[in-house]
């Protein structure tokens, strides 16, 4: 997976030369104390990351928030160091003269509560792997449920402690869409245009059983024993396995074909022990594993439940939530997507347009499937100035 | 689940007035010894149940096998009971006067070999729980890797020790799909025609993958013990979430919504506790685990084994194996299909048809996905038997 990102990227600097120019960032730490959750519990003390680029304006009124993915993390654009070998995952569409040009606009982005990546040293987060203040161990399974409404809070307070009240623009992909549309429905006021990626409105049976695909196997992983893991052996294993579950919901196949050229199907090892996994799983495996050894598993169960229980407004009476919404709506769905299926976001998108909500969508076309939202948005460049630069109606 | 196809059955048989009548059937054995499978390896007995409707003629000319899917079995028509709840599978189109008309054809089915429901008394096959006679015990990983190929070559010996060397036609459903193209790639002196239903002609990486997620969850089983449980207990939580993952994967998102009318995304209990997982997933899960009672892992994990392996004619040169074929094709994909995707036996269509064999194609519409070409194949009941009355080119 590494391999095809970096494959990509380089082919993307070739044809947009700005990416090679380094915006250097530095990630931020924010604190809060007895956080209250939607669910009603209480955290006492919240740590998270933040990153921003651009430089905020006078009055304040220049801000794109940014959202991010289920296994991402604040770090969207720049590099911490010249030498780093990748930029932030959307580094193609924000910057000096990007689409979200950061000459002009301040860009800020915050590493999400339950945080998935608790062991890369540029994410700051808090979840079951932090420590409980009332035992001096690690929460586990004592953390409180946290839910895409507690996330988008804490943002809030990430904001409000830098004397900003108002956004000019809140854009997310996949579970970075959830965090952007609550936004947009739980502070209409604050939020001036909404960017939706590869995303969905709200949660359907079929899409809420996929993520617990995602959970299944840690809960099986002799080594989770109920989430108490932190003074044994972590449950690599079945972690490992989520992270290919997670590969694979959010590839297309034929961005599989690709990555595979020399895949053969009659493989020869496979054929002769049942013990063998075929060639193909193996690489497979070997990347998630890789990808697993940054992250926490319990902090992987509680995103998954976080995006299970995501529905626009969080209340069940959704078309109520809906009319709550004061921006305007860019939605970009990817025709391929496997995961958040591009007709989740036409419903959405449909959804509005029958509330007289002004929304316009279009779609991201390419064979990545899901992740066309994370790698190629830059197909959208133009659209996405346009639409930030657009006055508003009122 | 269960209740879903129950429901849809007691629909099905209002349309189709001949699906009350009671077709009784019953299950037949077969053994074999010295079974060479395609791997190289011997299988010292192989012992396979079989069912058959209507009867042989006398020059073995109308014969029709039906070759069965993944978690399915030689059950695809009629009742063992009169106070069966419900017929074989496709009994909506295999009896008198349907479709596949049993006054007309000889219709057989056969146990496949590592079948998974090895706890079902009507299931009859040799695979990883079977004795092994050099050990007295059961082969657990020991067994030999199978193919899609040996499932074809056990069916050949069954219908040799009948004395039938023609087919008047082979049908299947997805890896019975496989086993039926397989057919006529091997064997193409055999067949007369070719029904292949939401099937593949051949794996793609990406759905090697996802065939590892059937394979994954049991692994991870601390009950699985490298597959030597037979003596314990068996890796039920596995087996269950690869029940799951099954039902995932050939269900469409739409057939769910219509399952769960009652979801309510903001779960309250998965709100208030981590531990608590949604209802849906609840209900899901309890459904898996009722399916999994009936089955065996390791079987299972051959089965998952012989689908990744599948390519027709078992060679890395796809494009000579289907120059071998000589039957006319019925291609019935469904349009929603989100596991073996209608693109896949789309690509078999054009490939047959680049060179110049004789291929028809039909979508299967509706809201199953893949299971649509189990539960809705009614829809194309005529297409089926005027493809099974067309007289042949030679």
């Amino acid at each position: 997976m590494r391999a095809i990102i970096f494959l990509l990227l380089l082919v993307t600097s070739l044809v947009f030369p700005a990416f090679s120019s380094t915006m250097l960032v530095e990630k931020q730490v924010f604190t809060t104390t007895a956080f209250k959750t939607f669910g009603g519990q209480t955290i006492e003390e919240v740590k998270v990351g933040f990153e921003s680029y651009g430089t905020l304006n006078q009055d304040k009124s220049n801000v794109i928030l940014i959202t991010h993915y289920f296994s991402g993390n604040s770090h969207a654009a720049g590099k911490y160091h010249e030498s780093d070998p990748l930029p932030g995952y959307w580094d193609t569409i924000i910057g000096p003269r990007k689409a979200i040009d950061t000459n002009k606009y301040f860009v800020i982005s915050v590493d999400s509560l339950v945080n998935a990546n608790v062991h890369d040293k540029h994410v700051i987060t808090t979840g079951p792997a932090s420590i409980n203040p009332a035992t001096g161990k690690p929460y586990g399974l004592d953390f409180p449920v946290v839910t895409i409404r507690d996330f988008v809070n804490v943002q809030k307070l990430v904001l409000e402690s830098l004397g900003i009240n108002r956004l000019h623009a809140v854009m997310g992909a996949s579970m970075g869409s959830f965090q952007a549309l609550e936004w947009a429905v739980a502070y209409p006021e604050w939020v001036g245009r909404l960017i939706h990626v590869i995303g969905a409105g709200k949660m359907d049976a079929w899409t809420v059983s996929a993520l617990e695909h995602w959970a299944l196997p840690i809960r099986l992983d002799k080594n989770w024993n109920n989430g108490e893991y932190y003074a044994s052996n972590p449950p690599i294993d079945g972690l490992t396995a989520t992270m290919l579950n997670i590969t694979q919901d959010a590839m297309h196949p034929d961005m599989f074909k690709a990555s595979f050229p020399n895949f053969e199907v009659l493989d020869k090892g496979a054929l002769r022990d049942i013990r063998t996994q075929p060639a193909v799983i193996q690489t497979l495996l070997s990347r998630a594993k890789a990808r697993a050894q940054t992250q926490d598993a319990n902090h992987v169960l509680y995103l998954v439940r976080a995006s299970q229980l995501f529905i626009a407004g969080h209340s069940n009476d959704y078309q109520q939530s809906l009319t709550k919404l004061k921006s305007p709506s860019l939605i970009l769905p990817a025709t391929k997507d496997l995961l958040l299926r591009p007709e989740m976001a036409k419903d959405l998108h449909t959804a509005l347009k029958a509330r007289n909500k002004d929304s316009e969508m279009a779609m991201l076309e390419g064979s990545w499937g899901h992740l066309e939202g994370v790698f190629a948005i830059a197909a959208h460049a133009d659209k996405i100035s346009t639409f930030l630069a657009r006055p508003l109606h009122d």
